[in-house]
């Protein structure tokens, strides 16, 4: 399992979200709170836009988020408005860097906690369902870049909650053909740089922990004296996989089964449900 | 483009063939000589069977081999019957632990310099093309991988030689179908632990090169003052890209289309026929 | 702080005392339990003799012990009767190679759990007391390696209790003329490739745990159906800073203020006071 | 030995410097024309300033540049005003980050090509000559990092054409002290962030090569098709180990023994002796 974090709002400098709260997802990377594992030390990403480019920038490595130097210097000096930071704890796939997430396709960009089960079984049967077109980009072995390619196959571009929702009802048929009661366990962030969608789903109905947080209206008449909040506009969201920290009523789950957009013209939340 | 050697006979210090010749391993690393590049720096491996495990230990390491320490300590405290070393010079696929050689799948164990041109559009068929129980095996994604499991698809374990045949056969048909004239690129070691096979192939019969080391016996007659020469007995054997040094009369040229099998029972070389 | 074992004995594969143990010094890299950190993820090390070199292997690496390919490889095919096993967690210095344990000099090697206090303050006059012709080799920057060749300097070579001793007394007075009221925590073993000695002392008279396991012979008998005993000889020896799992009677604590020492002609223990 | 480049002028896409060229810095760490090495393969370093930051980004790491697609990802999306670019080739110190350039203090910034002769003699005499409050920022083991703290020592932050001078005048006298005949050989860059200094120096008189291109007004009239030259400001000015390119008329040998200045005030090139 893994924990992240996805920020969309006024441009800030990364350090003042990935390692300056309270229990950081640098601080989660050595003691997560809400994981599987208290420990997400297989490799770690962030991924960020700048105005004037498409594309994302990925930056990625396979040792521990919080002995990392090169990502304390580069949150310490690059800016963005809309960025994902992740920290990985393999469940059982290499530790190497083309299995750190955020993954990239284009100017999209994709990242997930959780697994699919028995992945080892279904992942002849997923992989031969990834368009032909897009195999060769599949450069890693991990289930959570076989999801992006297969939401990216059946339509992600132009219709991202449906695609996810026809990309989890693939994987759950796949895993019941090779006798998987319950295949999948996912929270997933994906964003083509303007709009941010987060879903929460498991074929369990357990599934791990997110959260977002509160509008920053809010939180300011709630806590004038937190400096911080001073200097975000009213539109910052954070959507994470456990709380930065123990400020009361900046955090509030996100249902299980449930999948929310954060954009320019304001944020949603609706079900989710797999389509087959 | 990489650079290779088997060793097989005496169990000797990995050294006296890593690092100690003139023109070792580790020197090509930095300067091959007769590679397309001269540099092999994506990347190395290690491979070596000791007396009472049946699987070879296999160390690979992505960095440079000429700076790694770690090589370094092992081959000098490692004593082997037969071994593979190999450095990496990526034409493409990431620089990562799984892409580096030698590949091992219970004992056996396979190494390749060369190229299938325009993998990108052949991997998918290949993929297909292997046997669902051995897909999860496959764990990086390079063409040389792929390659081994497809003959071990096509019964590597019973018929080294004919299975090697028909994988090459099989690539050069689906390079076909993509519209790739010269689909296929190969010099390739493989052992089982006890039998060494070695192949040079193209599809435009313009191989890279390999060498074979000649008798000891006839190089200590050739060379008495060779102090090397009168530690290994008669029957060890070098499988090599490029010679490692330039002893007169050591290295015999494999030719195009053959390949060669080094076993107990005695040595022998043969043509080399895809079988489609 | 970090995790720190040591085997001597009969020849055996490492992986017997680094991964098969319930409580495997693996397993502490994720989950120690007596540590002040229960992570040792910041790079690892392994120090093997073998029967005809004067000087061990020494495997070092920077990233998590728990996920490391090539440490599983080597624990799996390597032999030894006399080994170190190294699991770090920074106390603030760069995680590096060249500050991983264990530490070699000619045919000495060192391992250290523990802290200078203020080591920063302290290095540069540190530095000064080791013997000039030594001080080239020092690569690192940590505590442990300074703590080594200053006890190289003081006569480690020919009196290894004496020479810690002094060691340990030079860094207390240092400590003091800086204002460091409790400068030196340790636990500290180091070899010659034949004895082996621990140390357990801490400025503060409150050290990290050291254990040393009970004779093999009591073992056999108060645990007669524990495979593992039955294959190693009696002189076997382990010294750990946690035990390894929860045999009754296996392991006892090596008291505050000792040090202890594992050879051929028997095992003794004594009281370890700085000598200044 | 090294090859580095320094870029002062218009805020400008990294990118457009480090992998653009025909012969770029990247390109020089697989194929270097001008240097003791072709491959420079041996760890690499960027450093940039951004405008509301006093204090550069520096990000480096240990593996060869040319494969990095970290640096790659930073270079595509990051711009600015100044920056270091450095591949490096060990001249026998670890590869670790910490010997990576360039090296920082504060806002200052620090990279070299050359050596000091029989270093690990003089080590230790340099080491206690970096003033004891500066000592603990010393992190690896390089005398190019050395050479920065002892120039830091000697009054780099006021005056860096003296402070240098004196580090090579101290460099020279104690090599000749341990009877090093030719102690110093070195291409340095150093900024505070505003200026750019540039040196060039060798106690043979046979220094290494370093180039400065020519004002880019010209170049545009030499080249008017160069696409790349109208994006750019008059003021841009790059220092480089050798050329980037085959543009004629493009770059200037800085002489023998010789230090330039590039500041908002205007360049100015002076003549380079050590002062004792």
């Amino acid at each position: 399992m893994c924990r992240w974090l996805a920020y969309s709002g006024t441009p800030i400098l990364l350090d003042n979200i990935l390692y300056k709260p309270a229990h950081s997802l640098i601080d989660q990377s050595l003691h997560a709170k809400m994981g599987v594992e208290t420990t997400n030390g297989d490799g770690f990403g962030v991924g960020w836009y700048v105005g004037d480019k498409d594309s994302p920038a990925v930056v990625r490595d396979i040792g521990p988020a919080w002995s990392d130097r090169n990502l304390r210097e580069i949150a310490g000096h690059v800016v963005s408005p809309l960025f994902f930071g992740h920290i990985r704890a393999s469940t059982g796939t290499a530790v190497q860097q083309t299995n750190c997430h955020p993954f990239r396709h284009g100017h999209w960009m994709w990242m997930h906690n959780g697994a699919i089960e028995d992945f080892h079984l279904l992942r002849r049967d997923l992989a031969l369902a990834v368009e032909p077109s897009l195999f060769p980009y599949v450069e890693g072995s991990t289930d959570s870049e076989m999801m992006f390619y297969l939401s990216l196959t059946l339509g992600l571009e132009k219709d991202p909650p449906g695609a996810v929702a026809r990309m989890a009802g693939l994987v759950e048929r796949v895993g019941h053909e090779h006798g998987v009661e319950f295949p999948l366990q996912m929270t997933v962030a994906v964003t083509d740089g303007v709009s941010l969608w987060a879903f929460r789903y498991s074929s369990r109905k357990e599934s791990r922990s997110l959260f977002y947080s509160t509008r920053v209206e809010t939180l300011r008449s709630l806590h004038p004296d937190v400096a911080f909040l001073q200097e975000i506009t009213g539109d910052a969201r954070l959507i994470v996989s456990e709380p930065l920290g123990d400020l009361p009523g900046a955090w509030n789950a996100v249902p299980e089964g449930t999948y929310g957009v954060v954009r320019p013209e304001g944020d949603e939340m609706h079900t989710f449900t797999p389509v087959t």
